[in-house]
């Protein structure tokens, strides 16, 4: 076998030299000649009439006031977003749920020992900032979903208050239970935080927003600099999104108006905790009031205070009443419809609901979303029409918890599974580089877009300056001579935090999540402070990137709804699916040598020789030595996927060769079927074991990271949490995907050969 | 010659394993079997009659007021020193030299714009610390042999300043020409600081202490705990001492009162810009006054400020004028001759002048040397008759530049270089772990003694102790796997702030330094806090850790003194020595790897790519790539070094075999002259190139770092340097030096053989 290996190796190599060489060439990957020609010349033309100054324009209107779900602000926004489609020639509609949205009605934090101090939990308007003396329309500061509570304990600092802090609380002696835990905000999504704080025992949560993180320590404060001001609040959702996201009462199901509902004493979703979220004037206090262990190295953030663990003295009086409503949200769905393949769906989305006035989250992307619609509307008017449907979206209810594009995906999910070619997210954008997330068969084609946009501040493409931060970050030779030697970039894998959630995750839909970043940074983010006087001093000042955005986005649209042959690529599915094969298996025999290690050190005595008996540490338990685990039918199903990847590469290749023309000639339909279903293929309906909404079995947000992506989840989660008996039974069941996987590629590619004989 | 290496590698194995089994036999490597036993009864009765008590007697005593260079209690601490030794047997002198010592006569700090602001300098008395209020015998906080100056001028922040520092202000853009430059202590030693300052273009400079390395981000504060207070500050020595150390106007030779003397305006070691100390209480109105660049994120410290780089808008003027006094300061030298080789001499040394109070910078280590002292006194009178020469020494001066040693060193010169077996520094400590740095041809017995020396908070040796630190602080598998298969822990390399430097590095003499520390810290260091209430509360509370300090420095006093073959092992002196030359070959490798790297990135245009154009970074200049260095000289001196190694270890096995037997019916009495010149011949008499006053070829303290060792220094500070035809001259330099020493070690091998026949 070894010889035909090589051999094949050899023969990717010569197809992948000349698609390299390709990219030099007029022709576009998925076009016939013809096409092609004409494709790039509306591509062209949608990209030369983004403008700036529109989404300049949509930006001030739409962050102009508060416009959070259930305000009147969140429904000038929505009616406006729809009159816009309209008057654009779009096919508009509202399309509306019912969900539990709570909001403030009780808050009270206070020191009651050793000394007496009442938080203030309000953010002060700037005279220089007009928008920050809205307070009337402002929701004050709050986690959405915390549930109600009135609670006295001591407190305890917990660093960022993921697992691995609370493994060292334990090695230091100090215990949460009965406490009232204080976090820093980073390192996970927030809602983990109160999650494993509850875990452990603790009976409160706060988070609070340390300066060393986004404050003064980061850079200068709102209004000198971008940063957090002492009074700057957190807001946010800590729903428990890793369950499931969405209306916490109709899991799995659209909150339509007559969906069947959980009652609230039913819902899993709600922390177990109240939880408040603080500013560092408010939180600086309390920590300055703990004794106890002093906070390990790491821990210490840019307070001017020693900061110590607790338990106590600090005894802390936490009280949260919550108004538990029910609002009306309405998501904005625009469509022009497909020429010839209207069943074919390229679906594009931004959310515009604000925890306040939102004008870098979310309005920085759904106003470059809307000069994408804009143009779109233009090129149709001036005679193009895509091949495909094109549904523009506009979501509400982002950020409660995904609300609003959940609940449509979830009412949607047969016609999403049976249509849906990709769907295109982006979110809030400031300045500096392309990232781009997402399912990794469509890694090749964003890369071939990304290369058509220009840098504003460099005028090179946005691909080139992004590969050159790469071979600037490169931690070793090797990998910058990796990234020299490619011509795409690697994509990163989708975790959570933005509105591809339902469709990647629930809906099996292949998805891509955009932005600009790296330069401008904050400390902003959920606060009254981002708001357009913000973003428009700190941020994309000049919205030159909105319209990067905007053309990045928007040619990955027209491509997608345009192509003669999707672009879908399997072999960069199956070279990242082996990576993350390969890290899975480093893991296992990782945790096995740690504890290996572990239990040897316990034993020589170097727990009880390195304790300070000033600051003594408890020495781990021995533990059992994991077994082995079998991994041969996940090899055997990456086999597989590497053969019928390899498969459709050749026949794709050979329908390119003669610079798209032969593609011309056929008729792709039953291909383009076939490949549509490619990311279906990779859900089991069964989803994730404890969590059964995540269908996807490559991509999942993790159970205690939040945001954070587990690639293969349930293989790596059961190994992280030592559940071996799960993990092989979770090998098991993504090879099985796998070979589907596999299996459908193998008959596209057949189809494909059939197509171009 | 592969199997002939082979074979011996297998003899050095068998040989070695006999050796480690030894361990546990009752016999001391280089004691015949009856002195062995005899041995091991006195040194037995001499740990077990140290006292923490007297200890703790003699800190307070010698602490209770403050003593620096020239004061009554330096002074008074003098004579209590040498009445000691008087009283407990010794043959006691004191030495007295003419030394330069400036003492503040003005110093004014002051910003004058934008705002204006007064430094205090003062350290305020604390109430519960009996001694911080002697201020009329306090030196003020100062920076001794900082030149005169007055200079106005623009402030810039530059971090530790070293030269990396100021690399990356160059890529800011931001230059030091004509200003003021704040550093944070820490990174380098302190006189680094204002040296690379000046080769910069500044005209003054300040040293503060961050609280993010000392204060209260490390932990609480004095005095609620060890951490430095707000208005602490670190005086200290900033004299050239890379160049030489010393009274500055004798280099080279003793600062006796008919020394010839450079005139002040001729001494290149004073610094060219004026340098003020200032506490974090006086650095931080300054620090929050810069405007420019937002500090590099490792930059940062823990004042509640954004960093900023400067220049200005603070202007800061520095007014500093000293009184330039000659000083009369007077070592303490005391002696049990030796029985029967009273030529050769076992010395041991601890300073006892203090910046102030000095509880644990001296008097913790003086302390601990005067119990050894006077238990040897009681042993002596019990009949105990060291073969050899043991002279105790305690310096004055060491806290201005290592001045008392480095005096008496040179005065004694070639004394030292034809009687001295072994120099044993200490200086401070406080809790934790042994800490051994010093020549490796005496690694082997400085494990050994560590064996005998229990640790006083875990009841095991406290080699065992650092052995099991060491495990748990390993990098990696493969380090721990290392360290497990030793039955030697390696020591570090000695650089210099200490007394053992002249010793060393000028006149060839093996040198250990000896300390205890990595448990309590503290952020008391040359202020007017260290003294004997901070050390009670804080650190060696019991003086039990002074305890095993005289046991370990005493037992190996006590072990070199009596030896019939001196305790040397060259094996360990070629392994490290061959990694050292692995590690300039890498140097030298990496270094071209990374020039042609970074022009290779300048040609990508990697950094026009990456510079944010808010924070524009200056690209850095194309560079030629170093030329390949010839290291065949240096190979084949090691070849050389490994031979010879080899064969005194072959023949010391034999003659250790049975037990000792052999040893004792040898005269050793060649073996022994000759083993105490292998550390003179690791020498030059030219010394190192740009400072010759340093002689030795293996170690120097680094011309950049001021304490941190540079093995190898004359060429891997060329290569650093990028000085290549220098690196190549070196090279040559090295191997003759390394040539010699093997020829000095098959000499001995070739003795101790006919000893033995």
């Amino acid at each position: 076998m070894r010889s035909s290996f090589v051999t094949l190796t050899a023969l990717i190599l010569v197809a992948w030299t000349l698609l390299a060489q390709q990219d030099a060439r007029p022709g576009l990957a998925g076009f016939s000649g013809d096409n092609s020609r004409a494709e790039q010349e509306w591509e062209q033309r949608f990209r030369s009439a983004i403008s700036p100054d529109n989404i300049g324009d949509y930006a001030k209107l739409l962050s102009a006031r508060p416009h959070h779900v259930g305000s009147a602000y969140d429904k000038h926004d929505e009616e406006w977003l729809a009159s816009k489609f309209k008057e654009w020639g779009w096919d508009v509609h509202v399309e509306s749920f019912q969900i539990l949205f709570p909001t403030p009605k009780e808050r009270v934090l206070e020191m009651v020992e050793p000394v007496r101090f009442v938080a203030k939990l309000q953010e002060p308007p700037i005279p220089e900032d007009p928008s920050s003396n809205q307070q009337a329309e402002q929701l004050p500061s709050y986690n959405a979903y915390s549930i109600d509570g009135d609670v006295t304990a001591p407190l305890v600092y917990v660093n960022y208050g993921i697992p691995d802090d609370y493994e060292e609380l334990e090695r230091m002696g100090v215990s949460v239970k009965g406490a009232i835990v204080i976090a820093r905000y980073g390192a996970s999504w927030r809602g983990i935080k109160p999650k494993v704080a509850f875990e452990h025992g603790a009976v409160g949560c706060l988070i609070y927003s340390d300066p060393r993180d986004d404050g003064y320590t980061a850079g200068d404060v709102y209004p000198k600099g971008p940063w957090r001001p002492a009074e700057g609040v957190q807001r946010g959702s800590v729903v428990d999104m890793a369950l499931y996201p969405g209306d916490p009462l109709t899991p799995g199901v659209g909150a339509t108006s007559d969906a069947k509902r959980l009652k609230l004493e039913d819902v899993k979703v709600f922390t177990k905790i109240p939880v408040q979220p603080v500013s560092y004037a408010d939180a600086q206090p309390l920590l300055a009031a703990l004794a106890g262990p002093v906070a390990p190295a790491r821990w210490r953030g840019g307070l001017p205070i020693t900061y110590h663990v607790g338990p106590g003295p600090a005894k802390v009086h936490l009280k949260l009443k919550f108004n538990w409503d029910m609002k009306q949200i309405n998501d904005v769905i625009a469509r022009i419809p497909g020429a010839s393949e209207a069943d074919e769906w390229v679906i594009r989305g931004n959310h515009f609901d604000a925890w306040v006035n939102g004008a870098q989250d979310p309005v920085s992307g759904i106003s470059a979303e809307m000069e994408e619609a804009r143009t779109l509307g233009e090129l149709s008017k001036a005679g193009w029409k895509p091949k495909r449907t094109i549904i523009y979206c506009a979501w509400d209810a982002e950020e409660p918890g995904l609300i609003g594009s959940t609940e449509w995906v979830e009412t949607h999910a047969d016609e999403l599974r049976a249509h849906a070619v990709a769907y295109i997210n982006t979110d809030s954008h400031s300045r500096g580089y392309l990232n781009v997330e997402g399912s990794h068969s469509l890694e090749t084609f964003i890369n071939q877009v990304a290369r058509e946009v220009t840098d504003p501040e460099k005028n090179i493409s946005v691909w080139q300056r992004r590969q050159l931060r790469r071979i600037a970050d490169a931690n070793s030779g090797e990998e910058r001579e990796r990234l020299r030697s490619r011509t795409t970039w690697p994509i990163q894998a989708l975790g959570s935090g933005s509105d591809y959630t339902a469709f990647l995750d629930f809906a099996g839909v292949a998805s891509l999540d955009l932005n600009y970043s790296g330069e401008t940074d904050g400390g902003v983010y959920h606060s009254v402070y981002d708001d357009f006087y913000w973003f428009t001093h700190f941020s994309d000042v000049g919205f030159v990137y909105g319209r990067a955005l905007a053309q990045t986005a928007g040619t990955a649209v027209l491509r997608l709804a345009d192509a003669d042959l999707l672009p879908f690529n399997f072999t960069d599915l199956f070279s990242t699916v082996r990576d993350y094969v390969n890290e899975l298996q480093r893991l296992a025999e990782n945790q096995s040598d740690q504890i290996r290690e572990r239990n040897r050190q316990i034993s020589e005595g170097v727990f009880s020789a390195t304790s300070d008996p000033q600051k003594p540490l408890v020495a781990p338990a021995m533990e059992a030595v994991p077994p082995h685990l079998n991994f041969a039918s996940l090899q055997n199903a990456l086999d597989a996927l590497n053969h019928s990847a390899d498969h459709y590469e050749r026949v794709y290749i050979k329908a390119a060769q003669d610079g798209g023309a032969t593609l011309g000639r056929a008729s792709l339909a039953q291909v383009n079927l076939e490949l549509l279903q490619s990311e279906r293929a990779l859900t089991d309906a069964n989803g994730l074991l404890w969590r059964p909404w995540f269908k996807h079995q490559l991509y999942a947000p993790g159970f205690y990271t939040g945001y954070g992506v587990k690639t293969v989840p349930a293989v790596r989660e059961a190994i992280e949490q030592k559940q071996w008996s799960t993990a092989e039974q979770s090998i098991n069941t993504v090879s099985k995907v796998l070979e589907n996987e596999a299996a459908v590629i193998e008959k596209a590619a057949i189809s494909l050969e059939q197509a171009i004989r």
